[in-house]
């Protein structure tokens, strides 16, 4: 029983059938008739003008974005513990030539205003310092916790007044926007939000993510940069499917809140909360011990920091297994 | 009619059904089963210990093993018609971090000793001059033209002589490899090759290309290289079902004679060849007036070179269409 | 007797002059009184304001320009015998981060707005190939060739008329001006260019060269990448008072005219130029033997191309050499 | 009365002399007799066999070493108030093409094998982490305080374990061996540092710093990376003269002890020190309204941390003034 992480869960049937039903012959690239149809479905979705490009990873998709946010020699304002920093092997600085990553804190893997002023209040403005040029955000966040709109819309007010770009790291999009139950649009552009990696795969898709732009404009020189990382893929039909299959009927949501009922289930069973528990993530203080007695049960997963363990969720966590596992919780 | 180019045709019915048949809950990243076969696989066609790397394109493939073979203050000599130098957007330049392309000549995009020779003797042995470190070839070439193992081994002597690594660009590897009915080792590492880009999507796969190695050890960075430039899938597992699929009863080589078939179809029905057909695309003279006769009667193809028109078949081409452009051929 | 190169040649007293009298303390980097100076004195001299950084070399300068005027994912027009191509050890591609170079024809290492075109209309206007975004020029060319105002001028209208930014290697531009007699404006921003590479060193100075840009906003991110690169001299006045002396009363173009005008009389020895002489070097056919005769004489130079050997004179070529050098081509 | 940085002192006569007595003709680049006999004065001078080359500034010095340490996927470890980190504008990015610097805490800006561990045991050993490659430490420290070869000794051992490389940025090198009194090799290589930015800038050279491998075979690539960093100067011979200057008579460690002389009478004048005076760098505690009280009787000199001020000395501090600011700062 699998409670590692979404991004190994399987396939949803639906964007399966679409793979099947995009399997004839089409124009190459993004020349397709689902590719190209993408930018129009994405403005339906968030209700403003965007560029959307799928991508096949979700670190292309934030280091695209990254990219197009920073020159080589500027710097991204983002949490520690922030995917881009810890667990993308350096792509950030593949993609951007260089650009550092200047850390923040904040609880659950949360920036604020606060923590990025602390960060950037204190480089001097100078060509002996690296500038920062965009702030990075992910919701939900590394800890399953969740930004509303008022609080990106906090960052987005600074983003502005200093001139940084903003970009969300969106892997977990779905999970966020099922929890908050807003528009898409309020957490995101409303907010001040310029792009967003918006995570397709950990929520039932094979292969296929998008990366959003609320500026179209930063998807001009963005085609040739993914051209240029070999992120074109001649059959790109097969990307666009899985999004479009995706959006269809809401699946993206329906799934996220599936993941997130079941994080909920697993919440419930202990007072051993790490985190709140916002979206699919569960974060849990267990001895190592305790983490021991729950493999022999069955139950795989990470350890975390010294004492915690993390429990991930997704679309097709079986429910009988979700329950086995909130009831050996609640007998640690 | 579609004779565009192979890289848009369908995916292969075996690889739907392994990508079926792969959809449930395995290890994420290359940490699944089908993922750890694929250098024991590979090892057992080549008849050698390799290491196999699952990439989505054939640009990725590319780069990853000029990036493993040249320094970025190195050049990698190719000819002046290949793929990573006319239609790669700058990945090689990206992935090598600005390593130099040094273009040869030769007829068909085919390299030989003396037209490399000819490149490098004339690069003086000091700083001031970008020093070649490997060699690129492309195998069927941009023009359809197949290297013979004698061939290729004649190229290696040299790579070896003067300490030049030696990749081969094998998008079309599976065509030539039909014409030739040799051995897979015979005309890569028994030839001198390091590094082979293996294409599988323009014969039948959706999104995997294998990049092998016959030096395994070139892999050792190269895994890191492939994380930090987001081409690490999460549910690698579907790459690795594609080529495995590929390889089962040896599919890829089914398929390209098949292409081949084809194309020798078109090949047979004028004498208007500019380059032998030795795989899947053939190159014809036609007046544009001679070109627009093919298109009115509902042939879809590029225009190449001044009076050049370029038709390229697939393993799915239709054997109804072709025998209808064959003729239309034979009546200009 | 050394007709190597002018980039070997010795310091001018003026320049060492003027190291002694900087040597007291100030402020760092370029806060100095002298770095400070550098815009208006470059602007009085090229009449419109101009934006001038002193960088050490000649190759900083050139790739400094070029990273201001193409972006990583882009291509720089230039001679296929270009320093920035030849000489310069993969700089453009470190700096750039990795733009191509495409490569233009013409005699005499000139470009023309017709070999220009040659190369870039046969660029497709799509991702797959790398677009060009830059012109570079050199001049004095590397075969000690002028453009002429006009000439510039022409290709900088196609620069304009593209949409592609125009810089001119000037690593012997007083060389160039010298011969032209025109004022410095009119061979630069009047005819288009955008960035000038302002060679120093090779006609007299020590380490200093200038960037200087016409267009001063391009200079904001060059301010970065300068430091970026290592090129911030904490001691920064050495190099803004070598760049002084050398402007202080035409200085740089009396060492330029002295150096024309050795080369002209190396040139009025014979008939055996291979380029009309416009600068301070001399390519002259010569006979292996023929060579080794001058050799035997006690000249040292460089051979070139086949048949082919290449005289360079400086500011401080000693006249009597000079005499003799002529002398004995005059004799073979 | 400045005490901003060493880093704007003026040059020593005799680099200035050496400076005039090079000014003749020689071959370029590093071809010249001067350039030619670093390795051999540097090797005589370490008791070992080392590569030396000439770059003009510590910052180039500093980032060949790391891109020779370092590849482009890897990290370095340095202390977080690394001048590496915090004033070198990306720089190390730059020249190692986007590695990471990984921060490490100590006191004094000096790490410790165990400050290191506490980085890189967090670290785990996967494709999705940047490894650790190499590690740097500043001797003397940017707050002024010297590892003694025992120190270096330490971390080298723990780099030799870890198969890390072993960078020391001694811009202020000879303030610390001045303190050590100890060989420079004993805090070097017999410690197991792999290379050192050796500087000569801030103690009397006008714009040459020496980068000294140990392990001369690093010296191959570097010498490429060199040139395409637009670092090799044409004339070379000026930059091996100040070097050759500096090294004579060991005026090196002459000029570093009179710094280091003016700091501790600057560091005996009060109670007020944040850190012990180990070089030429004092940081007092001083509020604003001291540090307002010394700034009026003519002494300039940088702010730090709230609440403290930086004093710098230089080989050619003016005696008086020293006395002078020491006086003040009793009186404070």
């Amino acid at each position: 029983m699998r409670f590692f992480s979404d991004n190994a869960a399987s396939v949803h049937p639906n964007v399966m059938a679409a793979l099947a039903e995009a399997n004839t012959l089409d124009t190459a690239y993004d020349g397709d008739a689902r590719s190209q149809a993408l930018d129009g479905r994405l403005s339906d979705l968030f209700g403003t003008d965007v560029a959307a490009l799928w991508v096949p990873t979700g670190t292309a998709a934030n280091c695209l974005a990254l990219a197009a946010l920073c020159p080589p020699h500027g710097a991204v304002v983002c949490h520690r513990d922030a995917h881009i920093q810890n667990d993308e092997g350096g792509a950030p600085e593949f993609y951007t030539h260089g650009a550092k990553l200047y850390l923040a804190d904040g609880d659950g893997a949360k920036l604020s205003p606060d923590t990025i002023r602390a960060v950037i209040d204190a480089i001097a403005n100078d060509v002996h310092r690296v500038q920062p040029h965009a702030i990075s955000i992910t919701n939900a966040t590394e800890y399953g916790r969740v930004y509303s709109p008022d609080e990106v819309a906090a960052i987005g007010a600074l983003a502005q007044e200093r001139g940084l770009g903003l970009h969300m790291d969106g892997a977990r999009f779905a999970n966020a926007v099922a929890t908050l139950g807003c528009s898409p649009a309020a957490v995101t552009w409303q907010a001040g939000v310029d792009a967003l990696s918006f995570g397709f795969v950990k929520n039932g898709a094979m292969s296929a993510e998008l990366l959003v732009f609320f500026k179209p404009a930063l998807a001009g020189a963005t085609l040739y940069r993914r051209k240029r990382a070999g992120l074109l893929f001649s059959k790109g039909r097969y990307l666009a499917a899985q999004v479009l299959a995706m959006l269809e009927d809401d699946l993206w949501l329906d799934n996220a809140r599936a993941a997130n009922a079941r994080a909920a289930e697993l919440a419930a069973a202990g007072a051993r909360l790490v985190h709140p528990v916002e979206a699919n993530e569960v974060f849990l203080r267990a001895t190592p011990e305790e983490a021991a007695a729950l493999r022999a049960q069955g139950f795989d997963f990470y350890d975390w920091a010294a004492g915690e363990i993390r429990l991930v969720t997704a679309w097709d966590s079986p429910a009988d297994q979700v329950a086995l596992l909130a009831a050996a919780i609640g007998q640690l």
